[in-house]
């Protein structure tokens, strides 16, 4: 028994009272389930968890997702009582323009908040990435330690609502999480029959349970309602399961709780009218009524309540000293892993570190998909943090670094790819979404660096997730190959042709899409060194040439990391043309220069690969690119031109594609679609 | 038992050589799955399906959906054998410019396939589309026969791969279909055990059959390889699950089939290097000669194969003839439905029916997406082929016909929706993704019109149905609502900034974003009266003013149809100044022109719903609107600029949002983040 007191009792009613005020008083939100989540969301922080309020990137803390996050109030107030830094007087201004409490909890902005949630079924997906995360921190740090002896042992909890289980994204993780067999992760999914279309008998019938014993999940199911026979929230036979969740420890495990929304509200209770809308003077005050709370005040909360609950630090250090004690003993037996660690958390790269860097000759043709492949075996060694793989499409995407292990329950191993618990090369079957969500959730637990590769075209699928990576800016990297219809036979399904474009357009999304082999290099170093916001790195299928740098007036690839830089200046002081590329492109761009040049026309080449880095340049350096003064401009990219027309003006021309491709050799393509040196030469033509 | 001759045997083994044949003279493709499953496909097409070769848009055909589209030439070699227009050099022609066989199954490009598969997961969802598409076509036009009895009683057939399965497109979709009770749909799941990279057991282990049951399909297992005992393609055991899937009337079906990719190859099968690529001169001889072929003759038919599959044609006139006969009894016992089954098939909308549309008094200031509501609602009488819902927020999408039923099975209904199995008001639960690859399938089937709403901002989650859409070219409307900060509280997670820009990045998307409830209502006019590609109908949830149309100095909204129009003439002849705006930025626009017509300055405001209807207009219409000229011009859009610095130009200015929102008020977020009126004023005092 988890042997509440009559002051726990208290401090769970207070929680629904202060929801309903909370979400009263701005006159928007979502109290329902806030309200009947209470004893659970207390449960959790009061008696389960370990945490520490002192300190929210405890490294040894469980962590906690609030899947269903449009229920933000359900985190907010434990974090409020629990002593995280928020105060009634941040609860009383939800919802409002500059507050701590915005509709749906923000990582890096509410203390406490593990992750960005609101858009559905990503909590729970990201949630396996951290209890992946967490297993491969064991296995860097503490891989020999007995089970539960490491202080990297800790368990991901996760609140999931209806939706979440409804959401596609998290049909992918989960079956993943059952493949990886993933102990250290315990959903609760509230199951409470209502969404905002009401009863979900209209659109959610199947057996959840079944589904997640199919995933090889460890289910069990704790009905509040003890059918229909009278609502108790036995809160006993929730920590029960809670118990039984945490005792099995090769598989996740998935709590159904049955409850009634809004529980015990008089007359919203079980009514979607309680899920996204006040609940009206009325209602808050028949809650507060049937809750014994004095219907006239508001945000008011029994001191005592309060001093029990923020207690919880005294509880709490008691757990964080023993875990300090282990801590240094593994520190003190394990210096060399304590140094990996100090670095990793610091977020810096080992001295030196670039010096594994592959360069590649000039003259050999070389697709970047494939330069790309090179580096990441380079950089194992050095970098044990940089972890990843594919979404089935190791073999073209080039995410294996060689000879690194599968992450992946021995057992699983196979024929193609062995693997341990503790391995570091990803699979993520065929589920390009929740690649996205676990990438973000292994960013999200830290210490590690992930990377995940897809076909470009693909990254559609994704995009929930790398919206919701730009949005809380986590350092993932999205390696995004076969990006054009260079990619050929495969035809239009497979051909990205407004990607780069629509990519783009995500604030907090840098897109990098490297010329040559060089270039290529160059985009990991400048990744790895920003470690800043999610980045795609766009890679080619086919070969493309490498140019020789340093000779024949080719620039150096460095400037990648300013975005943009001249790869080849015109022969006279002032350039009459601008030629701007990008990727498979710029070679296109080389080849027009050459006739241009021919022709007496003073020809620059800039090589573009991110405009995102590029606009990140002083004025001063953006002017030395691509001067004011020259207006005559021409970009080429195999991809729509959307992205282009600022930058080279209303003088300027785009050499582009506006339609989808087709299925044909790419030579073939390039030709028949007009994506040519000679048309970059026409186009310039025009433009001056 | 099928009864399958000595002849239907040697035509499934020609599809086996055909296949490897046509890969190895491209070069490139995935021969592996296409052998495997040649007995597959051919019972379906030769034994199976409903089908005339001869008309492969007949009314009462099966469907066919190859979930598994690289495995293109499973259905393109039964097409060339059942005589749907392919032949041998098409079969030869795999994947090169021009030809009837690119690499992935094209919808309007090759006869009999009824839809563009390759990006996984897709097809099998789109084909839960098709099941519910069939139940409502026969609900319209012959509610009342008997099962089994009516001209509108056909199937779905699904070939679907591991991938196919992993995707969760497919579970969203597959849970929908449970809910639906589809007994016509038929998913046959080629459970081979490989995918790109090898042995499916790194990240696909879970209970495919268990978890399927739990959706509540109707589930068998047929296992090729019995066991391990030796595989033995026992096409009978498959055709007797097909019997009892066809059976099986209140529940879709599902027959796992345990294959050996690639068998009978010699030293290939059972591996990925079968998969995609390829299988080379060696194996493909190993194969003939396996298969007792002549090892040195390339697409080598005996006529008596070909004779013998084309008779097919026949065998069908008999079939055809039978469901004429039926076919025929019905237009003359229901005239009135014959008629509006000629009409919907004609593509054609009744006369007057615009005459329902509503017009809003100006004055009153009433949401876009309210708006969109009632012109819905107005409609339902007139326009029996419309119908749609939403993905749970139909309340906020105002997507519910008043007083429509449910298409829901009867006794699914609840108390806030009544519905039945021949209903209109769609439940897609939280799946957005499957919601818009099932509005694929419905459009695809015919000859019904959906629709289906969400937030816009999770139009991230559906865009690889979108894109799809885009591609195929089909009528499917997407109602996306809270289309901005406007939406308010709810914060950066729900407001689209973005989105705008990325999907009208996408080819063949038309975004069409109203400015107040008259334009709402042209937008559905045009919409309708287009019937092409799909929309993306982009709708506010805060109120907007109604313009006085007509008096004033206001334009009417006809405009619409050309996506963009004069709505406010400069009082001057030339404007100095032209405000260009969309949707709830539009009356920024209006505002600002009193102000800077007071200070003298010629404005003219330009509502502009829709970018691409706009570039459709003649070259005379666009300069009619935004003059050559008139290089002072500024646009205002509660989103990124993105799209709109081609429109502008170089003198032009863009009243823009580069970054997320956040939560508060929308009144605070539109004056915080500068999407003013004052704003607008002040871009163009920059741009003249």
């Amino acid at each position: 028994s988890v042997g509440w007191s009559d002051l726990d009792r208290k401090a769970v009613d207070t929680v629904r009272v202060l929801a309903a005020d909370a979400v009263e008083k701005v006159g928007n939100g979502h109290p329902g389930t806030a309200i009947s989540l209470a004893p659970v969301a207390y449960l959790l922080y009061q008696n389960r968890m370990r945490l520490d309020p002192t300190d929210p990137h405890w490294l040894g803390r469980d962590r906690f997702v609030l899947s269903a996050g449009h229920s933000s109030l359900t985190q907010y107030i434990q974090l409020y009582l629990a002593g995280y830094g928020l105060e009634l007087e941040d609860l009383a201004a939800l919802r409002t323009w500059g507050s701590k409490t915005p509709g749906h909890p923000e990582f890096r902005h509410t203390a406490g908040v593990e992750m960005t949630t609101g858009p559905l079924g990503q909590g729970i997906a990201s949630s396996v990435g951290m209890a992946m995360a967490a297993r491969r921190e064991r296995g860097l740090f503490d891989p020999e330690a007995a089970p539960g002896t490491s202080p990297f042992d800790h368990s991901i909890y996760v609140i999931a609502s209806d939706g979440d289980l409804q959401e596609g994204v998290s049909s992918e993780a989960s079956s993943i999480a059952g493949t990886q067999e993933l102990g250290n992760l315990t959903v609760i999914w509230d199951d409470n029959h209502i969404s905002i279309e009401g009863d979900t008998d209209i659109a959610f019938t199947e057996d959840v349970m079944a589904r997640y014993a199919a995933y090889g999940w460890h289910v069990q199911f704790v009905d509040w309602t003890h059918g229909g026979e009278g609502y108790v929230e036995n809160v006993d036979a929730l920590n029960a399961a809670l118990d039984a969740a945490a005792a099995e420890v090769s598989r996740p495990s998935i709590i159904g709780l049955r409850t009634i929304i809004a529980w015990p509200a008089p007359t919203k209770q079980n009514t979607h009218g309680s899920h996204g809308s006040k609940l009206g003077t009325d209602e808050v005050r028949g809650l507060k009524e049937v809750l014994g709370f004095d219907a006239d005040k508001t945000f008011d909360v029994d001191p005592a309540v309060i001093a029990h609950t923020r207690a919880l630090a005294q509880r709490s250090a008691t757990v964080r000293a023993e875990w300090e004690t282990t801590y240094q003993a593994w520190r003190t037996a394990n210096p060399d892993r304590a140094t990996l660690l100090d670095r990793l958390q610091a977020g810096e790269l080992p001295a030196g570190w670039a010096d594994a860097l592959p360069t590649f000759p000039a003259g050999k043709a070389v697709a970047t998909r494939a330069a790309s492949g090179n580096v990441l075996s380079a950089l194992a060694p050095v970098l044990p943090e940089l972890w990843g793989g594919s979404a089935d499409l190791a073999g073209s995407n080039n995410t294996t670094m060689k000879g690194e292990p599968s992450f992946l329950p021995t057992r699983r191993s196979t024929k193609e790819f062995a693997g341990d618990e503790y391995g570091r090369t990803l699979h993520f079957g065929i589920r390009e979404h929740a690649m996205g969500a676990i990438l973000s959730g292994i960013a999200l637990h830290g210490p590690t660096r992930p990377y995940g590769g897809t076909f470009f075209t693909f990254s559609d699928y994704m995009r929930g997730a790398v919206r919701l990576a730009s949005l809380m800016g986590i350092a993932v990297t999205y390696v995004w190959t076969h990006d054009s219809i260079g990619l050929g036979e495969d035809g239009p399904t497979h051909q990205p042709v407004e990607h780069l474009a629509a990519l783009r357009a995500i604030p907090g999304l840098a897109i990098v899409r490297p010329a040559d082999a060089n270039e290529t290099a160059q985009a990991w170093k400048s990744i790895l060194e920003r470690n800043s916001g999610p980045v795609g790195l766009i890679l080619t299928r086919q070969n493309v040439p490498t140019v020789p740098r340093g000779t024949d007036g080719y620039a150096s690839a460095d400037g990648v990391d300013k975005g943009a830089y001249v790869l080849l200046e015109a022969s006279i002081g002032t350039p009459d043309v601008i030629l701007v590329g990008t990727g498979s492109e710029v070679q296109l761009a080389v080849a027009a220069r050459e006739t241009l040049e021919a022709a007496g026309i003073g020809t620059r080449v800039v090589s573009m690969p991110s405009q995102e880095w590029f606009a990140e340049q002083s004025d001063a350096y953006r002017e030395q690119v691509l001067p004011a003064a020259v207006r005559a401009r021409v970009s080429v990219e195999a991809g729509i031109a959307l992205s282009w027309h600022k930058l080279v003006g209303d003088a300027g021309r785009t050499v582009s594609l506006e339609h989808y491709g087709a299925s044909a050799a790419f030579e073939t393509l390039y030709e028949e679609f007009g994506i040519t040196a000679a048309a970059v030469v026409a186009a310039a033509h025009e433009s001056i």
